[in-house]
């Protein structure tokens, strides 16, 4: 078993352990009792993973003496609503469940998320466990304690930082992941490197087989990996302020390309290609070394992600979804940028983010991408 | 201008201020000025005191250069729900109000519970600067960061911990309250009184005329002496583990008066009644100073409070609902007692609240009350 201690910061009076081990659910009731004793415990699940996993976990509460109630609701990003979150919570006060209640969130993104934002608003507040089923929710949702739901204008709007008691991966429920989940997890891991470890980064790349065939070991290590890198930048910076800024390495094109494509793009995909395209334009502006973004589209290639501008989106669409993206002030889009693999490119003044011209971004977008690759 | 620190707690990283002062609300550009500068501010309100202060605050704003929003809702309780929550939300966005806006929250409890919880949620939680203009708004929802809203299965139940970055409580508001409310909001201060200082309670009963007249001198000085000693037991504890609970005096028998007549008992009534007869209870018990009671329902009669209950509540009614209370523990009710005017009783353990048999709530809800009280 690896533990990651993440630190307590401004808004986490007390930090948290993220626990990584393979068949780690069945230890569930014991870090529960370590850190979020309580009278009854609130199962929340969507209806793949309680499908999976569900019965398996209340048989773990319940053999340990336990009390769960287990509350799933449809799976699927457009279910991350407020009514869904309001629909938990009545469901959690019919059911009588109390201030001295806990939060078992056992799911994906959508689960951590909504089910955070179930806890931290519930009687303004009860513990919630994460318990993450895939590869994204390990590696990047298990730090920071971003909770939160969609609203009609935009994803993630309404929300809460919550942060966890604890974070409990098991990379046993990844085999239960649809493959295209786990390459898309495998996007963020490979960005986590890209922005702060070239040896992890090169690491991903040789151990790309092993991880797809779902290596329980390896997995482990992934994900222990990033988390420690991800927590290096949140421990500074809970609030976006600066350093958290670097994880934003190829999201600013992503986000704009998930964006025009009214998120048919899978999240994973988009920020691969977000991650070239933002590279090439750090090359091009001479702050990356060149043959960076290559290097990003190796590594992306051999866990099958994609690499370039699908045909179908038009790099008008994309540079319009891209200025109107909320992280951008004052109407100004920022991108975070690396100066090599392994390295965030820090601005003059130690700024973590860059501005780059609609130009610039055009040219990218517009470039032919066999032009600055070698092949694979 | 009097100012009360509120301390940094365990869920407060820092600490904020509550500005009191007489026509306070011309200050409030350079408050937000200090601390809350935003790019953009949402001022959150109702119907009734958008009506008489909307305008006034609107152009004190734009006088000092600041773009303000106003965005009000139906005036009511019945509307302190989570879907007036999502529309104000919602209208926030519309209006494109980003990361970097603010919240100013005026109006009375309702207004600084459900636009307290916007803030709270908005893009995971924007500032919010509360702006009460109802007595009880100053003198209890303006310290201890309560937001939040109602469910259909009861008050309160959905929420966050929120502290404002400043509360300006300006006594000239209350001149457009009703006096219904006015009085009202003399209970929970005679409610301090009785926990924490016998001079202050002393000072209400011979300032009663003044106050209900609307002194402005004396007001400002209810409102300092209510927020110092509401301060003092939230400061030590902020998630109602120990010394807050003495703040519930009078309310657990207050709250299922509320819930028995439906919420139609004023909840300043419903405390008012409920603080005389729990004394009741803890003279019957020997915890409290015989007498105690009586004095009780001297000053809150004077300030034109009812201190008996009402003929057409039951006593069964009142038991069933203090027994299913959301602070009752294990279904056992507690109650937060006075040892004597100005002094919370303790428990032997040091305990904070005490189990009371339902026979002597009962007793003390039966009991003929003239026939413990002197004429006033």
């Amino acid at each position: 078993v690896s533990t990651i201690r993440i630190s307590a910061s401004d808004s986490e009076p007390t930090g948290y352990d993220v626990i990584i081990e393979s068949d780690a659910l069945k230890t569930l009731p014991s870090v529960l009792a370590r850190v979020a004793p309580a009278h009854r415990y609130a199962l929340l699940t969507d209806s793949n993973v309680a499908a999976h996993w569900g019965e398996a976990v209340l048989g773990t509460l319940a053999a340990a003496g336990l009390a769960a109630e287990q509350i799933s609701f449809e799976a699927g990003e457009r279910n991350k609503t407020r009514d869904t979150w309001a629909t938990l919570t009545d469901r959690m006060l019919e059911l009588g469940l109390g201030r001295d209640s806990c939060v078992i969130a056992l799911g994906g993104g959508v689960v951590g998320d909504l089910a955070g934002f179930v806890a931290a608003t519930y009687m303004r507040g009860v513990p919630v466990v994460q318990v993450p089923t895939s590869l994204l929710a390990m590696i990047d949702a298990s730090v920071g304690g971003k909770t939160g739901v969609d609203a009609p204008s935009g994803k993630n709007l309404v929300g809460a930082f919550y942060p966890p008691r604890a974070v409990l991966a098991d990379p046993l429920t990844l085999r239960t992941l649809p493959q295209l989940e786990l390459i898309g997890g495998l996007a963020e891991a490979i960005k986590h490197g890209a922005i702060a470890d070239a040896a992890y980064f090169d690491w991903i790349d040789e151990s790309a087989d092993a991880l797809l065939a779902g290596d329980q070991e390896l997995l482990a290590a992934l994900v222990h990996g990033s988390v420690f890198i991800k927590a290096g930048f949140v421990a500074v910076d809970l609030h976006e302020n600066g350093a958290r800024a670097a994880l934003n390495f190829g999201h600013t094109i992503g986000h704009a390309l998930e964006r025009a494509t009214d998120y048919e793009l899978h999240h994973g995909h988009a920020v691969a290609i977000g991650m070239v395209l933002e590279a090439r334009a750090a090359e091009l502006r001479e702050i990356a070394r060149q043959g960076t973004a290559d290097r990003l589209r190796q590594v992306l290639r051999r866990v099958g992600l994609p690499t370039i501008l699908p045909a179908r989106i038009s790099p008008d669409d994309v540079i319009r979804a891209a200025t109107t993206d909320k992280k951008a002030r004052a109407g100004q889009t920022r991108y975070a940028l690396i100066s090599q693999i392994g390295a965030v490119a820090r601005g003059a003044a130690g700024e973590w983010t860059w501005q780059l011209p609609p130009e610039l971004i055009r040219q990218v977008l517009e470039e032919d991408h066999d032009a600055y690759t070698s092949p694979l």
